[in-house]
C-alpha cells in the first residue's frame, strides 16, 4: 500500500476544463482544491461513522432511512469523483491501477452490488482507506516521511518477519496438538483447531480465557509455553527495532564509489574520501 | 506536560514579606521551605487516599463524615497556598499558565464545582498531579534529567506513533468490520462498534474474554489477526526504542560546525576538528 | 534445529540409478527434482490438514475412513521417500543423525506405532517439520539466510535468556507461595502449584482470567506484580534485540589480525590496516 | 541481590579443621566440595517440591507426616550447614550480612518460627533463593558474567524505570478514576481502588476479564487507555534495550584518559592515542 500518490508521469488531459478539474481533486495548492479536500474528508468520515453505527440496532431502528439516504448520496458523490479523477487524468489505466485508484474504486463498488448481495453492505466500511490521502490534503511533508519511514522499515524486515511467522506456526500447531492429547479433548480443547486457536491466544499473549486447559498437565504446559511465548515475543520486536536503528543512521550515499553508509552529518565519503 | 517550574524569568515580588513567602513555596533551599514541601506532598496524599476511600462502600458509611472534613480542610489549605503562589510572584500570568499553575488550579476548583455539581466532586483526584513536584522537593536533579529524557524521547517520536495509531485505526476499523460480518452479530459481536472494541482488545493483546469468537471462521479471522498484532507490537517499541538509543549517543555539539553527534568523551569535534 | 541441509560431505551411491534418485530428491535443480519437492510439500500439507480435520467431531463421523485411507497412502509413500533417501546416500549414518533426517523418521514412526498405541496416531503432526524444507524447494536463498540470521541470534543470546528465566522462575515461585497465602487458598488459588501458574499467566501478561485474585490484598499484590512483570518483560526484548543490531552491524571479519567488527563496506581494517 | 559471593576478604577460620571444612562449603574446587554442593542443590530442590506439593489437599492428605518429616531433617540439615558456615569463616559479621547470608538465614528461619506461628510454614519456599548458588556449583562462569551483565543493565536503568512507575501510576490513578465515574461505580467497578486495579490489569495487557467495562463510554475510554497502553509499553523496553546495547558495546577503559567508550578490539585509545 502506498498512502502517497506517485506524482512523476501523472498528467493532465489536454482539454483545459479537465485540466481545471484535474488540479482541484488530484492536487491542494489552490483554494478550490483545498476545499474540495476537506469536503471529501468529511464525507468519508460521515460515510464511515454511519456504516458503523448502522449496525447498532438501537439507532438503527430509529434512524435506518435516514442513513440509507445519506449513505446512498455519499457514494454518488464518490462515484462522480471517481469517473471525473478518471476523465481528468492522461494515464487513466496508471490511476486505474495504483494504490489509490483501487481504493477508490472499493469504496463505491460494495454499495451497487449490495443492492443485489446484501451482505457485501458492511465493506462501504472500506472507503476508510481513502483517509490515507490525509496526509495530503493537510500537507503534512513531514508525517508522509514518516510514515513512508515506518512503511519502509517494515517492507525491509518483512522477510525475516515472514520466516519467523512460519517457525511460529509451525511451533504453534504441535503445541496445539499435544495440548489436545492432554486435555484429551475435554475442557475447550475439542479439537487439534481449537487447540490452535488457543495456543495463538496463548503465545500472543492475548488470553482471552475462553478456553484455559485445566488439568495438572496441561497448567504445566501451558506454563511452558507462555515462558517461551515471553522470549519469543523479543523476535519481532528485535527485528523491527534493528531495522528501525539502522534506517535512523543511514545517511548520505556517496555518488563516486556508491558507500551508502556515511553519516549524516559527514562532509567527506568515509570510503573513498569524495567531498559532498 | 513539563514536570519541572522553569526557573529563568521566575521572579518574586519586590515587597520583603511577599519574597520570603515566594522563597518558602517556590524553592527548597531553605528549612522553612523543605518543612513547606514535605507538608505539601502528605496533605497530597492524604488527600488522594481519601478520595480514593471516600469510594469503597464499606469504609465510606463509617468514615464519611470525617473524611469530607479533612477534604475541606485540605482543599482550604491548598487554596491558600494557590494564592499565595500568585501574591509572591512577580510575573502571575506566567505562574497561573504554567503546567504546574494549571495544575495547581485544578486540584482545587473540582471540591468548590463538586458543592454544585456532586459528580464533579471526583475529580479531586486531580490534585494527584501535584506530586509530579517530587523531583524538586527531593532534589532529584538526576532523577528529574532521566524524565527529561524519557519525555523527550516521547516527544521526538510523538509523529511517528501518530502515524503507526493512524494506520492501527484503519486497520482495527476494518478487521472490526469484517468479524462483525463473519460472526453474523451473535456471540457479543452486536455492532460494529462493539466489534471495533473487540480488535482492540485483540491487537493490543489485552484479551479481556468478555466478547471473543464463536465461529470457526471468527476463530480464524482472530488467529490472523493475533499473529499480526504479534509483528504490529513491535512498531511502537521499534520506534522509541531507536529513538532513545540516539538520545543516549547524541553528544557534545560543536559551536563552529553545528555538528550534533560528536561522542560525549570527545575532545575534537569529528567533523571539522575543532577542539572543545 | 538446523532447517538447512549441510551440503558438504553429502555424496550420493556410485550406483549410477542410486546417483539419478539422489538427485532428485536430495536437490531441486533439475525439472524432476522439482516436481518430486512440490508433491513432497503438497503430501506434506494434505497429511497434516487430514491430521488436524480428524479431530473435528463433525467432519470425523462423515469422513473417518476416507481420512485413514489418505493418511495410510501418504504414510507408505514417506516411508518410501525414507528409504530411498537412505538407499541413495554414501554416508548414511550422516543423514539418520542429521536434524532433517530424524525429522523424516519422525514423520512416519508415530503412524505405525499408533497401530500398536493409538494415542500416538496425533503424533502424525509432527510432518509438519518437514514443512521445513520448503526453503530449499523454492530455491528461497535470502529467506533461508535470514533464518538462519534468526536462529543464530536466538542461539546467541540463549545464555542470557536462560539466566532470565532462571531469575523469573524463582521470582514466580515466590510471587506464587505469597498469593497462596494471602488470597488463603481460596478463589482458585488452591494450592502453591496453582498459584504458580496463575503467577506465570500474569507476568507473562496472558491473563487467562480464570484465576483471578478476588481479596484487596490479592489484588494489591496483583498490582505490584504485573506492574514488575511490565519492566521485566523488556529484559528478554532487550537481549535479543541487542543481538540482532550487533549482529546486523558485523562486518568483514581481516584475515591479518582478526578484527570481526569491520564495516561492511569497509576497504582497509580499521585495526590494522590490511586491504581487503 | 548479588548472587555471586564476593571472594575478596572472605578468609577461613585459622583453625585446620575448620580451614578444611570453610574449602568444602565455601568452594567447589575439591571433590569433597563438589559432593557437598550437589547435595545442597537437591536438598533445596526436593525442600522446595514438598512445599509446593504439601498445598495440593489431594496429595497432602497422604503424605502429610510424611512430607514434615523429610522437611524437618532438610531444615536441621540446612541449621547445621548455616553454623559451619558461620564458624569456619574469618569475618563471620561480612558473612552473615551479605546477600547469600542472609538468604541462608531465612532459608531456616520460618521453619522454626511456623512452629510458633503455623501461617508461617510457607515461607519455607524462601529456601528456593539458595538456588543462586548453582552458578557457583557448576562452575558457570560465562553464565555468571551474563548474569551479572543482566543484573547490571537493570540497575542503571532502574532510575529511568522508576521515574516512568511514576508517571504510568499517576495516570493509572487517573484513569481508574475516570472509570469510576464513567461506569457510575457498576459492573465491578465499584470503587476507584477497584477501578485502579482494571487499570493496571488493562494498560499491562494482562486483561483477565474480571472486571471489564459495559457501558459505551466505558468502552470507548477502554479504548483509548488500551492504544495509549500499546505505546506505553514501549518506553521499559526502550529503556533496558538501550541500556543492554550500550554495556555490549562499551570496550577497554583507557588508563591513560579514563575514556571507557573504545572499541573492544581496539589497539589505541580513541581519544589519546595511547597504546592498550
Amino acid at each position: 500500500m502506498r498512502p502517497v500518490r506517485p506524482e512523476y508521469n501523472y498528467l493532465p488531459e489536454k482539454n483545459p476544463a479537465l485540466k481545471k478539474i484535474y488540479r482541484i481533486i488530484y492536487y491542494a495548492d489552490t483554494k478550490a482544491g483545498k476545499i474540495f479536500d476537506v469536503i471529501l474528508l468529511l464525507l468519508i468520515l460521515i460515510s464511515t461513522a454511519l456504516a458503523m453505527m448502522e449496525t447498532v440496532s438501537l439507532i438503527n431502528v430509529k434512524y435506518n432511512h435516514i442513513f440509507y439516504e445519506i449513505q446512498f448520496v455519499i457514494t454518488i458523490l464518490f462515484t462522480l469523483e471517481y469517473a471525473l479523477r478518471i476523465l481528468s487524468i492522461r494515464n487513466k489505466k496508471a490511476y486505474i491501477f495504483s494504490g489509490m485508484g483501487i481504493i477508490d474504486f472499493l469504496a463505491i463498488a460494495p454499495f451497487y452490488l449490495s443492492l443485489i448481495f446484501p451482505v457485501l453492505h458492511f465493506f462501504v466500511i472500506i472507503r476508510m482507506l481513502r483517509m490515507l490521502r490525509i496526509f495530503r490534503i493537510f500537507n503534512l511533508a513531514d508525517y508522509q516521511q514518516d510514515g513512508i519511514f515506518i512503511v519502509k522499515a517494515l517492507k525491509e524486515s518483512s522477510r525475516k518477519i515472514y520466516i519467523f511467522l512460519l517457525f511460529l506456526v509451525i511451533f504453534i500447531i504441535i503445541i496445539g496438538s499435544c495440548m489436545y492429547v492432554i486435555e484429551d479433548g475435554k475442557n475447550g480443547f475439542s479439537s487439534i483447531p481449537q487447540s490452535i486457536y488457543w495456543a495463538v491466544v496463548t503465545i500472543t499473549t492475548v488470553g482471552y480465557g475462553d478456553v484455559s486447559p485445566a488439568t495438572a498437565g496441561g497448567k504445566f504446559l501451558s506454563i511452558i509455553v507462555m515462558l517461551c511465548g515471553y522470549s519469543i515475543i523479543a523476535v519481532p520486536t528485535g527485528i523491527v527495532t534493528s531495522q528501525f536503528r539502522k534506517q535512523a543512521k543511514s545517511g548520505i550515499s556517496c555518488e563516486r564509489c556508491g558507500n551508502e553508509e556515511n553519516d549524516k552529518n559527514a562532509r567527506f565519503c568515509k570510503i573513498c574520501g569524495e567531498k559532498f
